[in-house]
């Protein structure tokens, strides 16, 4: 990337994938976690499926999707102007211009002509309501940790707007938010089709859940197999080699 | 246990405890299953709790917390006369008729004098609603298995009937219902409040799920560990020991 496309409170980030792409996000900002690594791995797509992503703030998911997905087409939209940009210096850099669209858009004011539009709406949004947990003083990181921008409901109010019939939404949340979010897909016409609960071990409760939900889908649910992040409580370090081994099947 | 006191079409069965109780159940009907184990182990009612089983059939599930729980005083309600009275019989038998009360009653007619008077309800109700798999000829086997007497709604109403406030509500069910369950606890102001998945192998995905809910608690659920039946895949067999070690701890 030539140094004047890179401004001078962003950095590049290795994504860690066979690929090698990097994306560009804030030195002081957000930083892309574990979270959208799993919600790139949930997700099932066909060659030539239309994905939306909803808030892909410096868009990580989009290039993780397109890494394992090369046939489908990718949008993926971003509130603030700055981070949209960001996200698209990103994707030109990455030579993915033809694959992943950043669109500037609030997502709780989505425009008529996505309705409808897509096959899997997937979001990683931001997981505390307004008043709860401590806001982050960075705007841009309290935009994506809490629900300042969008709530969960609008956020699958929405997801529910842009899919066909039939379609699927994929998210990754909190654990602690489960009947929130059966219960606020079920009104958006979403039934939740398939859950995986995210464990930082085996041994311990699940802090993160992944869920499915198909349009219209049939009442039932599928709980798969648990996720465990790591091995075991007794390894849990910052060092990669602790990963449990499906996490590490995820990077390269 | 008298020759007289049981029929011809009953037989004892072990519960497997270290008390060595024993309970009559038909010999062509229901049989208790691992299901009854798993929601004793689950619950954590306080000394002096009085706790309320909805449905108990052959009365398993009041020993089975009788024996973890000496101090706690169990009403066990089942809507079949003859299934209620060989339940009554099993505890005389056991010796506990100071601590288990079998009454013979249908959960959907709950009298007024039954209303917030519990600290705990558990039930282990039928799985399938009228209409999905199918039914078993003999009534009391399809009245167990089958939402014949007693939907889940209708269930999850009595419940939070009974229940003093912040009263808690642990339910067995299958995992494919959780959509179901979470949503109809919600319409009972009954707040989910711990969810644990059990799976036969942690290879698979959940075919249990257990369940507690507190009255007019507050919002947020906490996903235990999973719970796995088996040790893993390749040796599942009808042989007890191939158990988890969780399982196996909670047979004598």
């Amino acid at each position: 990337m030539l140094p004047n496309n890179i401004l001078p409170d962003e950095e590049l980030t290795d994504l860690c994938i066979r690929q090698q792409w990097k994306v560009l996000q804030k030195k002081q900002g957000f930083r892309f976690s574990i979270d959208a690594v799993l919600l790139a791995h949930f997700i099932t797509p066909s060659a030539k499926h239309r994905v939306l992503e909803l808030g892909t703030g410096s868009g990580v998911i989009p290039h993780l999707i397109a890494a394992r997905h090369p046939q489908v087409q990718i949008d993926a939209m971003e509130l603030q102007p700055e981070i949209a940009d960001m996200a698209n210096r990103s994707v030109q850099y990455n030579q993915l211009g033809e694959q992943i669209h950043i669109i500037q858009q609030d997502i709780t004011q989505i425009p008529a002509h996505y309705q409808q539009q897509y096959d899997w709406v997937v979001s990683n949004p931001p997981f505390f309501p307004v008043g709860t947990g401590k806001q982050n003083p960075n705007p841009q990181i309290a935009l994506a940790r809490h629900e300042i921008a969008c709530t969960l409901d609008q956020l699958i109010q929405s997801a529910a707007y842009c899919l066909t019939s039939r379609g699927h939404f994929a998210l990754i949340h909190r654990a602690e938010r489960l009947t929130d979010i059966l219960s606020c897909c079920m009104q958006h016409r979403l039934a939740p089709y398939r859950l995986r609960m995210v464990h930082p071990t085996l041994e311990q409760p699940a802090n993160l859940l992944l869920l499915e939900a198909i349009k219209d889908g049939r009442n039932g649910i599928t709980v798969m197999p648990p996720l465990p992040i790591y091995r075991s409580i007794a390894k849990i370090t910052s060092d990669k080699s602790t990963y449990s081994d499906e996490v590490l099947s995820y990077y390269y």
